[in-house]
């Protein structure tokens, strides 16, 4: 199979919002009056983005949802994408099953295959996605890095440290049960990305990021792009690992004592999670829990903006807590 | 030099044109009124698209240019382009050379780096590429490959065929003097996307595309696309090779008869040539001259759209013309 019969099979199918799809040298778009064009570009790679070990099917999606994720911290609607692939043979199972959990994903979320490339390589996944952010009286909708205040809160939306634990598990470092395994391997293969929440925090956050190198990280290109600092709650934040909840985690083999520093440094540093970061007045406490309940995306708020720049993470007895957290580097992990 | 380093350094510019470049989530982007946006991506892997002793600045440009190159084929303005880029390590030295030749072309065109991406693995480069198209009383200006009309001139912008005989010098399939390989390689390794002559083409051209894989199959996407077939000059297109010009030919080496069929060969069917093969109306020759004047971009008339499916290769005498002419196909070739 050639590379214009695979882009037929796998990846062509009827235009429906676009004025013209994949099939031309460009794909046309007719822009929405009222809105500016969000843009975004992530690269996988495998071994860096993804392991070996990952179903075609969950990579497809993965592939599609960091970019999506990209969208939901800038508080756009998604509306098309590009995919370029490169593949060292073709292997129809392969792309059977990664279009598949491609289009599904795109299928959810209205965001439309317009265009791309294919080519014989070593296996590289490059999506850009393309979203829409209202302007109203001239002003852009977009949540931006760089509009948290001093004494704005802190949330975070659904969980942290679950993908970094299936890592570890990867990597032979730790031990669970399959059925923590299971849950956790699923949050790193197949993230969701938190689109109806970004959309519904428009107005609402002073900042947004998502988080895909580590917690901290992510906050901090907040921080500084706002020239604040923050300090966050160790013991909310060691609860916000979802295999922890319940019995989980003591049937899951930890001893509650003696793997609170090791949960905390998943949460706190993992990466992969593909959760929101984001800032938002005191006073505007109600909105955010109308937007979490409207986007049914669980919330929690971990910590406070303050002046002095830096992140101060502190127990819930105002204790401070101290604690190697490196953030996760394309270039340097 | 971390991830976020090598972005500030190498590809962080002040925005100009966008709303918010290089370094939030998503960039933004204004749309212009009346106009739909066109998007196109290609991904780039060495030893498919590139040697490995192109130098990082001409590499910089062709990732771009052939970029470009699909917007020309569209008539499209430029305006922006996202990159993304696998690298096996940070290399100080290759990362210069390469943004300077990637940014020096977007500066010419007016195409600014909004975002993107930057990964450690095998050598990879993605781009894509954001223009405008005009619409006029609510119609698309846009160049499309199905407007091709039987009875239309075939046109071709520019030269054909030399970077193939650089890569045949590469692959030592052929011996040339080091002045007419210079002058082959600087076509393959720094193609001109023909921008000026895409939007010049606006309303003239019934169908438009840029010739990547190679002359005949290329040409073959718009015949497929537009229900019609073609016949083609071989002794005006075996003249498109630029390094035939003059005395160049002979004193390269080549016997003129034996190495004619050589010489078309490139033509039709080396690729990597980055021209426009684009079809008119017989009845707006002078429009197409204006263009080509206005752009500054030779073009040559090489064939005619006929209603019977497929290509036919004939001489100026009208004799039919065979030979084996496989398109580049990066699955296949």
């Amino acid at each position: 199979m050639g590379e214009f019969d695979l882009i037929a099979t796998y990846f062509k199918r009827p235009v429906r919002q676009a004025v013209l799809g994949v099939g031309d040298d460009c794909a046309l778009l007719q822009p929405t009056p009222g809105t500016q064009l969000a843009i975004s570009s992530d690269m996988l790679v495998e071994g860096r983005h993804f392991l070996s070990t990952v179903s075609p099917e969950r990579l497809g999606h993965k592939a599609l949802a960091v970019n999506l994720s990209d969208l939901a911290a800038c508080g756009a609607t998604p509306r098309a994408f590009t995919l370029a692939l490169a593949l060292p043979r073709v292997d129809a199972a392969w792309l059977a099953g990664f279009s598949k959990g491609l289009l599904a994903l795109a299928d959810a979320h209205g965001c439309e295959l317009i265009g791309g490339d294919t080519t014989q390589g070593p296996l590289n996944i490059c999506i850009t996605v393309l979203g829409d952010v209202p302007v109203m009286n001239g002003k852009s909708q977009a949540l931006l890095r760089s509009g948290a205040q001093v004494g704005d809160d802190i949330y975070v939306s659904g969980n942290l440290g679950d993908a970094r634990l299936a890592l570890e598990v990867f990597r032979g470092h730790q031990q669970v049960p399959a059925s923590v395994f299971e849950q956790a391997r699923l949050r790193m293969e197949q993230p969701t990305p938190r689109v109806a929440l970004g959309q519904a925090l428009r107005g609402i956050a002073s900042a947004a990021i998502d988080v895909s190198d580590g917690f901290l990280g992510d906050l901090l290109h907040v921080l500084q792009a706002s020239q604040v600092g923050a300090r966050i709650d160790t013991d909310i934040a060691t609860n916000l690992i979802a295999v922890r909840a319940g019995s989980t985690w003591a049937s899951a083999g930890f001893d509650p004592k003696m793997d609170d520093a090791r949960a905390l440094r998943w949460v706190l540093a993992g990466g992969d999670d593909y959760e929101l970061v984001f800032t938002a007045a005191a006073a505007d406490r109600d909105q955010v829990a109308q937007a979490a309940a409207q986007s049914a995306t669980v919330v929690t708020r971990v910590g406070t903006i303050e002046a002095a720049p830096g992140i101060r993470l502190m127990d819930g007895h105002g204790k401070s807590v101290s604690g190697h957290f490196p953030s996760f580097d394309h270039f340097q992990s």
